[in-house]
C-alpha cells in the first residue's frame, strides 16, 4: 500500500534552493506537463507568494489557461525564522500522504501535478474559488457538503489504512515509511502534549483575563496525567495512516467541494487524533461564535449548523467506518474464521460498535488537547485572535477551556457525540468568574 | 540505539548455502577469532548439529580450547520443511535483538562471536552446562538466580527501549528498523492469535479427553471477541522492543547463571507479552507438575517454588521497571516539566502504579493466550507431551485451559499477581469432567 521509497539522503540534498519569483517561473517553463497546463508565454504567467501557514512557501502562478499551487518547504519554520530548523524531508512524508488519501478518497485532496524532492517542492491543482474554511467559518458562512466529504476522507483514509483492511506485513511497511517523519510529530509532542501545560517560554493566552486559568492549567496534576497519557497514546499507537494536523485550517471548501490540504504532519498514529481535530476546531468555532456577533444572537442558525456538524460527523463517520468493516475487511485483525456464521456475524456486529465506542473515547479526550493548546500554547487561531475586544475573546476561550478540561479529566462521562453538544451548548453563556 | 542498518537485499543473498558440517569447519577455520577461540587444528574440532527447535540449525563445534554455538537459519520451518517458507533475514533481527539486549541486560544473553548476514548465520558462546529451563523444570529442578536475572532483563530490555527511556524519534528508528520481521510475527498472530480458536488444521489436542473443551473454545465467541482484541494490541502497540518468544525454551539455566536465547522473533510490541509468555510458562510447569509425580505429593516443595517464582518474577520485574523511570527517564513520555516539585513526584509516583497495573492487566491476558496455544495449537510444550499418561495429561491440560479462559474473559479479576497465584493453586486439585 504504501512505497518503500524513503527520502533522499542528504548528499543528493544538496540541490536545494529556494526559489524566489523568477527561479520558479524557470523551473516550471521546463516542465511541459506543467508549463502545458498554465498555457501562454512562462513570461506572463503571475507569481505570488501567498503562504499564510507557519511552515512552508506557497506560490499561486496563473498562466493563461490556468492557475497552479506550488508548496516549496523550507528547512526552517517559517513562523519562527532560521533558528527552528526543519527537515525539508517533511515534503517527502506530504507527497506520500497526498499520493495515498488521493487513492483511497478521491477529489478530496487536491491533486498532485508535480513533485521534487530536492526541492522539496510540489505543484498542485490551484483550489479556485475555495476558502480556507476556518476563515468561513468565522465569518458565520455553512458548508452544506462538509460533512459527507470530510466522513468520507476520514472514514476511508483510516480505515483502508488500520489492521482492519491492511494484512500485518504491509502495515508495518507502511510504519516503516512514515518513521523518518519524527521532526514533525515532536513539534505536536511539544505544542499538544506538553508545553501547554508548564510555563514554557512559547505559550501565550488572553492576558491578564485567563491568567488565573492557565495557571491552574499549570498546576493541575490530575490533568498532566492525563495529556502524558494521551502524549504516550499519541507516539506509540499507530492504528492508521493520519493527517495529524485536520484542523480547520488545514480544509479548503466551497459550497460544493471540500479539499484536505497539508498532510505533512502524517504518519501511523492513533485515529482519535484526526477526528478530535475535526471535533475540537468545530466546538472552537461554536464556541468563538458569539465574539463575533454584531448584534445579539444574529449568529444563532450559523451556531445551530455547527452544532449540527459536530454531531453528524461523528453519526456519518461511525456509519462509514463500520460499513467499510462490513464490507472491505482484509487485514489481520478480527479474522473472519473466528466470527463465523450468524452468531459469529452478530457478536463481530456488535465488536465493531464496541471499537467505535472506544475510538469515541480517543476522540473526546485529543479533541480537548487540541482545544487547549490553541488557547494556552503558541499557535492560536483566528476563531478567537479576530475577536476584537480581548476581554470578550477571553470569555469565548475560558469557555473552551472549561469543556476541554471537562473532557479530558472525565473522558468517560461524554459517552455519545449529543453529550459532548449538551456541554458545548450549555457553555455558550456560561459566564467565567475572572475575579476568583 | 538501534542501528539503521537493513537486510541485505536479495540479491546479495544468493551466497546463502546450508552449511554441513565439512562446509562449516573450513568457514570458521578462516575466522581468526574464532578459530583462535576454538584452538587447535581445526580437522580435529568436533561438530554436531543439536537443533531441537523448530525452527534452525544449530551446530556444537568443539575445539581443543573452548566450544561455540553456531545458528543457522534455513529457508523454511525446519518443524515442517520447504512447504512452510521462512525468511532468512530473521537471523539479521535475531543478531540487531542480541547486540541490543547484552548492552541493556549485559551478561543475561550469549555473546555473539561472529555474524554472518548472507549466510544467516550467527556464532556464539557455548552456554555449558546450561540445559534448557522447560527440561529442567519437567524434572523438578529449581533455579534460585532464575527470578532475579529474568527480572534484570525485563525490566531492562523492555525500560531502556520505551519511550519512557528513549527520544521519541529514535523510537521510531528502532521500530522501523525491526519492521521488516514481520513474518516472525506473523506466526505468532496465526498461531497463538488465531488458528487455536477455529478448526485449523494445524491444531491438535490431547484426544478424546479435550474435544469438549477444544470444540467450547471454537465456539466461544466473547473468547474469539477477547483474543482479536488482544492480537490487535499485539500487531500495534510498539511500546519496547520485545523478545517475541520468552517462554521457558527459550531460557538456558544454571544453578548460578540464567541466559536468554533464540530472539528471532524481536519487534517493537507490548511489554505484556513477553511478561505473559513467562507467568504462562511457570503457570503451566506447575500445573504440569502432578502429570510428573512417581509418588504423590513428591513435587510438593518443587511446585512452590514454582508459585513463588512466579509471585516474585511480577514483583521483582515492577519493583526494578519503576526504579528504572525513577532514575533513567529520557524518554519522551511523561515530561518532568509536568512533574515538578514534590506534589509532582508524588503524583507521577502514583501514574506509575497504575502504569504497572495496566501493564499487569495486559499481561495476565497476554499469558492466557500463551497457554491456550500450547494446548490447542500447533506447538506443544514438553510440560504436557512428556506426561506418559494421556488422560493424566488431559487432566493438566484442562486445568491450564480453565485458568486460562477465566483470565483472557475476566482479566480485571486477577487484578493482582496474588490473584493469579491463588487461582492456579485452587486448580492443582480440581477434577474436570470429561463425560459432560
Amino acid at each position: 500500500m504504501i512505497s518503500q521509497h524513503r527520502p533522499l539522503d542528504p548528499s543528493r540534498q544538496e540541490q536545494y534552493r529556494i526559489l524566489r519569483d523568477t527561479d520558479l517561473r524557470d523551473y516550471l517553463a521546463k516542465l511541459p506537463a506543467v508549463a502545458t497546463k498554465l498555457g501562454g508565454w512562462p513570461t506572463d504567467w503571475s507569481i505570488s507568494e501567498v503562504g499564510d501557514g507557519n511552515l512552508n512557501l506557497v506560490f499561486i502562478v496563473k498562466g493563461a489557461e490556468r492557475g497552479i499551487a506550488v508548496k516549496q518547504a523550507l528547512p526552517y519554520v517559517r513562523l519562527v525564522g532560521e533558528s527552528w530548523p526543519l527537515p525539508l524531508s517533511r515534503s517527502h512524508y506530504e507527497h506520500l500522504a497526498l499520493v495515498h488519501q488521493a487513492r483511497l478518497a478521491p477529489g478530496l485532496v487536491p491533486a498532485v501535478l508535480h513533485h521534487n524532492e530536492a526541492l522539496a517542492l510540489i505543484a498542485m491543482e490551484l483550489l479556485e474559488p475555495h476558502i480556507i474554511m476556518r476563515k468561513g467559518l468565522v465569518a458565520g458562512l455553512r458548508y452544506p457538503r462538509f460533512v459527507d466529504d470530510i466522513t468520507t476522507f476520514l472514514a476511508r483514509t483510516l480505515f483502508f489504512s488500520s489492521d482492519l483492511a491492511v494484512p500485518a506485513a504491509r502495515k508495518k511497511e507502511g510504519i516503516a515509511a512514515f518513521s523518518g517523519n519524527h521532526a514533525l510529530c515532536k513539534i505536536t509532542e511539544d505544542l499538544i502534549f506538553t508545553e501547554p501545560y508548564f510555563p514554557a517560554e512559547q505559550n501565550r493566552w488572553t492576558s491578564p483575563w485567563l491568567d488565573a486559568t492557565a495557571a491552574s492549567f499549570r498546576e493541575d496534576l490530575d490533568l498532566h496525567v492525563a495529556v502524558s497519557r494521551l502524549k504516550l497514546k499519541f507516539m506509540a499507537s499507530p492504528e492508521a495512516l493520519i493527517h495529524g494536523d485536520l484542523h480547520t485550517g488545514s480544509i479548503m471548501v466551497t459550497e460544493t467541494e471540500t479539499k484536505v490540504i497539508d498532510p505533512e504532519f502524517a504518519f501511523y498514529g492513533p485515529m482519535g487524533f484526526d477526528l478530535g481535530a475535526i471535533i475540537a476546531n468545530l466546538i472552537m468555532s461554536y464556541l468563538a461564535s458569539p465574539g463575533h456577533e454584531r448584534s445579539a444572537g444574529e449568529r444563532r442558525s450559523f451556531e445551530a449548523w455547527v452544532l449540527d456538524t459536530i454531531e453528524a460527523v461523528w453519526t456519518e463517520f461511525s456509519r462509514k467506518f463500520v460499513e467499510l468493516w462490513r464490507t472491505e475487511a482484509h487485514g489481520d485483525a478480527y479474522p473472519a474464521p473466528l466470527f463465523a456464521g450468524e452468531a459469529g456475524a452478530a457478536r463481530l456486529e456488535a465488536e465493531r460498535q464496541a471499537y467505535l465506542d472506544r475510538l469515541f473515547q480517543d476522540t473526546v479526550a485529543f479533541a480537548a488537547a487540541k482545544i487547549i493548546r490553541r488557547i494556552l500554547g503558541l499557535a492560536h487561531n483566528i476563531d478567537f485572535e479576530l475577536i476584537e475586544d480581548p476581554k470578550l475573546r477571553a470569555v469565548c476561550e475560558a469557555r473552551s477551556l472549561h469543556l476541554a478540561r471537562m473532557m479530558m479529566l472525565d473522558t468517560p462521562s461524554f459517552r455519545t457525540i449529543g453529550a459532548v453538544t449538551q456541554a458545548v451548548r450549555e457553555l455558550r453563556d456560561w459566564q467565567p468568574d475572572f475575579d476568583r
